[in-house]
C-alpha cells in the first residue's frame, strides 16, 4: 500500500462538526445516552461508512467500523460522551484520529489480513459508570451489569436506551483471536506536556487510584462554655488526620505517587459550637497496585488511631479503587518510533487520569498516546489544544499503526 | 424589714408556667419578639403587676417592674427570649428569680430608698443582634440601631414591632443616678458546675471573642493530572493552618484561652479535584481584651505567611469582637457571703457565653451567679438543673439582694 498519509483539514474539520452536536458557546454537552450523546454516536456511525468501514453499533452504543477484507483488527478510538459542559478534544480527538486513519487506509487501498476497527466507546466519563462502553466490551463488567447501572437520577442504560434502536442488540466482546491491539489517542488533561513545550506523550503506565472516606464523631457542644479538657472535637482529629497525608504519602508511597485531600467537611459549622463530626475525603494514585494497597491501609491505621487517641468513634470507608494499567511496550516503542519518525518532540509520562486504555490493557496488547491540553485545562468549555498539535498528533498516530499493521499483517 | 424569704415552690411552679409559653414537648421556642415571646414578656408583666410592681415595657419590649416607694434600684433579671427549639431555663431562670425575690421583698414589707427593679431584657439571644435589649439599655447601640437590626429573614425590630402597643415607645435607658447595681442569674450552660457538683458559680468575668474568617483561593485542577509541584491546593493550606490553631492559642494566649476551629469547607470538594478554594472560621474567648488582640494578629499573620508561601491568595476577615466584661469585685464578694451563708456549695469561675451582664457590666456594678446545667446541655430541650439547685439558687440570689440593699440604703 501507498504511505498512509492523514488529512490535517479533515481531522479539524470533524472535530468542529462533532463539536456542534451538544455544543454551546465554547462548551460540549454530551453526557453518555443522552440526545446528544447518541447524534454524535450515529454522527461518527455515519462518517465511518461514508469512508467504506462496516459500522455496527451494540447493546449500550458502542459504535464500531472496521474495515473490508480482514479477519483481524487493530482497534483504534477512544469516546465521543462528554462530561457535562465538558470539552470538544476529551475523547472526540481520539475518535476522529481513527476515523481519519481509517479513512487514509481505505483511500490508500489498505488491505491484508489485519485491517482497521475504530471504536467510539460508550460512557467513558461515567455518566452511568466509568468506562462502562469498554468495560463491557472486555468483559471486565457483565451486559447484566452494564444494563443495569444507574444515572444519578435513577435511570438505568437499559431504560434509557428502551426507545432507541439499541434497545435489546447484544453488547459486543473483544476477541483475542480476532483483535490484535488496540491504540488509544487522548488530550494530556494535565500540564505536563503545554509547560514543557512538548508535541507528545507516550505514556507508559495508567495510574490507578484508590479513595478513602473517613468520618468521626465526637460531641458538638457550646464552645464558650465546654473547657478544652472536656471537648470531643470531631474536627481537630479530621484536620490533624488530613495535615498528615503528604507525610503518609510520601512515607507509604512511591515518587509517583498523588495525593489529594479532596474535601473536608465539618458539622455543625459555626464559630461557636465544637464540631461534632467530620468527614474527609482522601484519594491516592499511584501506578502501582501495592503502593495503592499500602497507602489505604496506613491511611486506615492512622485515622483509627486519631480516632482512638481523642475518644472519638472512627468511620473509615475504603470507597473504591481501579487498578493501574501497564502499557504494551512494544506498541509503546512503535509509538515512540511514529513520533520520532514524523518529527514530533515526544516524552514518556504517567496517565493519572483513568482512560478507555485502562480496560482495553488487561486483555490486549495497549498504547496510549496524549496531545498537549492548553493551560492543562480539560472537563471544561476552554479545553483546547493547538491545530498544529492536533494535526501532529494524528500523523504519528497514523505512522505507528502502519508500522502496527505492517507488522502484524 | 423580715427576713428576705424565697418560696421554692413558687420558683418552680412560675417557670413551669413559661415553659408552657411557646413550648412543645420539651422544647421551649420563643425567639425574640416572636408570638410566643412577646406573650411571655406580657406574663411577665401581668405577674409582676400582681406582686404589687409598677411595671413598663419599653420599645423593643424590655419588660421592666419597680417596687414602689424607692427612688433607686438594685436591677434583677435577665431574659425570656430562646434560641428556635431551645431550652425552659436559659433566660427565664434569672428572671423568675427576680420576680420572686422582688415578691417576697413585697411580701417582707420591703421598703427604703433602694428598691428592686426586675428586667427582662429583648433579644438576648441575638434573633435580631446579641444582647439587643441591655445594649439598648445600656446606650451600646442606639435606638435607632436598635430598631434597624435586622432578623435573618430581613425583617426589622421597628417592623416587628409596629403592630404590637410597644410601637414607637421610647426605649428605657439605665441611668446611674438611679440604678445601684446589676445581679444576674443563669444556668452555666457548660458542664464545670455539674461535673464538680457544686451547686452555684460566682462569675468572675465574662469571657469576650475574637472571629476570623480565613479563605485561600488557589486553582482547582485534576487531581489525577496535575504533577504535585504545579498545583496550588486551597485546602492544604487551610488544614496546615487549621491544625496551628492549639499551637497558636497555647503561644499566643492564656491558660484560660478558649480556642474553636468551627468550621472548614472546602470547594468543589470531591475526591478527584485539588481544592481551588477553602474556608476556616476561627474563634478564640478570653476574659483579656489584650490577649484576644494577639491572637487576632497572630493568626492573620500565620494565615497571610501560609497563602504566600503556597502561592495562594489569602482573603482574612476579622470577623467580630466582643469586649470581656469584669465583674464587680464588691458584689461578687456579696454573692460569695451569700452562698456562704445559704450553705451552698460554690466555685469562682469565668463565663465563656455572653449574658446581658457583659453589657450592664461596663456601667454599673454588676455580678452573676451561675447554677449549673445537667450534663452541661443548653440550647437544647434536654436543658435542664436539679429542682433542688434551682431552689438553692434563688436562695442565694435573694440573700445577696438583701444584703446589697442593706447596704445601699
Amino acid at each position: 500500500m501507498a504511505r498512509l498519509d492523514i488529512d490535517g483539514g479533515r481531522v479539524l474539520s470533524d472535530l468542529e462538526a462533532l463539536r456542534r452536536i451538544g455544543g454551546l458557546d465554547r462548551a460540549v454537552d454530551r453526557p453518555a445516552l443522552g440526545v446528544a450523546d447518541l447524534e454524535a454516536r450515529e454522527w461518527v456511525g455515519a462518517r465511518l461508512e461514508a469512508a467504506g468501514l462496516a459500522v455496527a453499533i451494540d447493546g449500550v452504543a458502542n459504535v464500531f467500523g472496521r474495515t473490508p477484507g480482514a479477519t483481524r483488527y487493530l482497534i483504534i478510538g477512544s469516546h465521543t460522551d462528554t462530561v457535562p459542559d465538558g470539552g470538544w478534544l476529551d475523547g472526540s480527538l481520539g475518535v476522529v484520529y481513527g476515523l481519519e486513519i481509517a479513512r487514509a487506509w481505505m483511500e490508500a487501498g489498505g488491505s491484508g489480513d489485519v485491517g482497521i476497527e475504530v471504536a467510539n466507546f460508550s460512557d467513558e466519563e461515567g455518566t452511568f459508570r466509568p468506562l462502562l462502553g469498554s468495560s463491557a466490551f472486555t468483559g471486565t463488567i457483565s451486559s447484566d451489569v452494564a444494563l443495569a447501572s444507574c444515572r444519578p437520577d435513577g435511570a438505568s442504560v437499559a431504560q434509557v436506551l428502551a426507545e432507541t434502536p439499541y434497545a435489546d442488540r447484544p453488547i459486543a466482546r473483544l476477541d483475542p483471536e480476532t483483535h490484535v491491539g488496540f491504540l488509544e489517542a487522548h488530550i494530556e488533561q494535565g500540564p505536563v506536556l503545554d509547560s514543557g513545550q512538548e508535541q507528545v506523550g507516550i505514556v507508559e503506565a495508567i495510574a490507578g487510584l484508590t479513595r478513602v472516606q473517613v468520618t468521626y464523631f465526637g460531641q458538638a457542644d457550646h464552645a464558650g462554655t465546654t473547657p478544652m479538657a472536656m471537648r470531643r472535637d470531631a474536627s481537630q482529629a479530621a484536620i490533624t488526620l488530613a495535615a498528615l497525608i503528604p507525610a503518609i504519602a510520601r512515607r507509604h508511597g512511591s515518587e509517583n505517587t498523588l495525593w489529594n485531600v479532596g474535601d473536608l467537611s465539618v458539622r455543625p459549622g459555626s464559630y461557636n459550637v465544637v464540631p461534632g463530626e467530620a468527614r474527609v475525603l482522601i484519594e491516592y494514585r499511584d501506578t502501582d497496585r501495592a503502593v495503592l494497597d499500602k497507602l489505604t491501609t496506613a491511611t486506615r491505621l492512622e485515622a483509627q488511631a486519631f480516632g482512638t487517641a481523642r475518644g472519638l468513634s472512627v468511620d473509615v470507608v475504603h470507597a473504591g479503587t481501579t487498578s493501574p494499567a501497564t502499557l504494551d511496550s512494544s506498541l509503546t516503542a512503535t509509538l515512540e518510533q511514529a513520533a520520532h519518525e514524523v518529527g514530533a518532540r515526544y516524552l514518556f509520562m504517567r496517565s493519572g487520569a483513568g482512560h478507555d486504555a485502562m480496560a482495553l490493557a488487561q486483555h490486549l496488547p495497549t498504547a496510549l498516546l496524549f496531545v498537549p491540553s492548553i493551560g492543562g485545562r480539560s472537563h471544561h468549555p476552554d479545553e483546547d489544544t493547538d491545530a498544529e498539535d492536533i494535526v501532529l498528533g494524528a500523523r504519528v498516530m497514523a505512522r505507528a499503526v502502519e508500522m502496527t499493521l505492517a507488522s502484524s499483517g
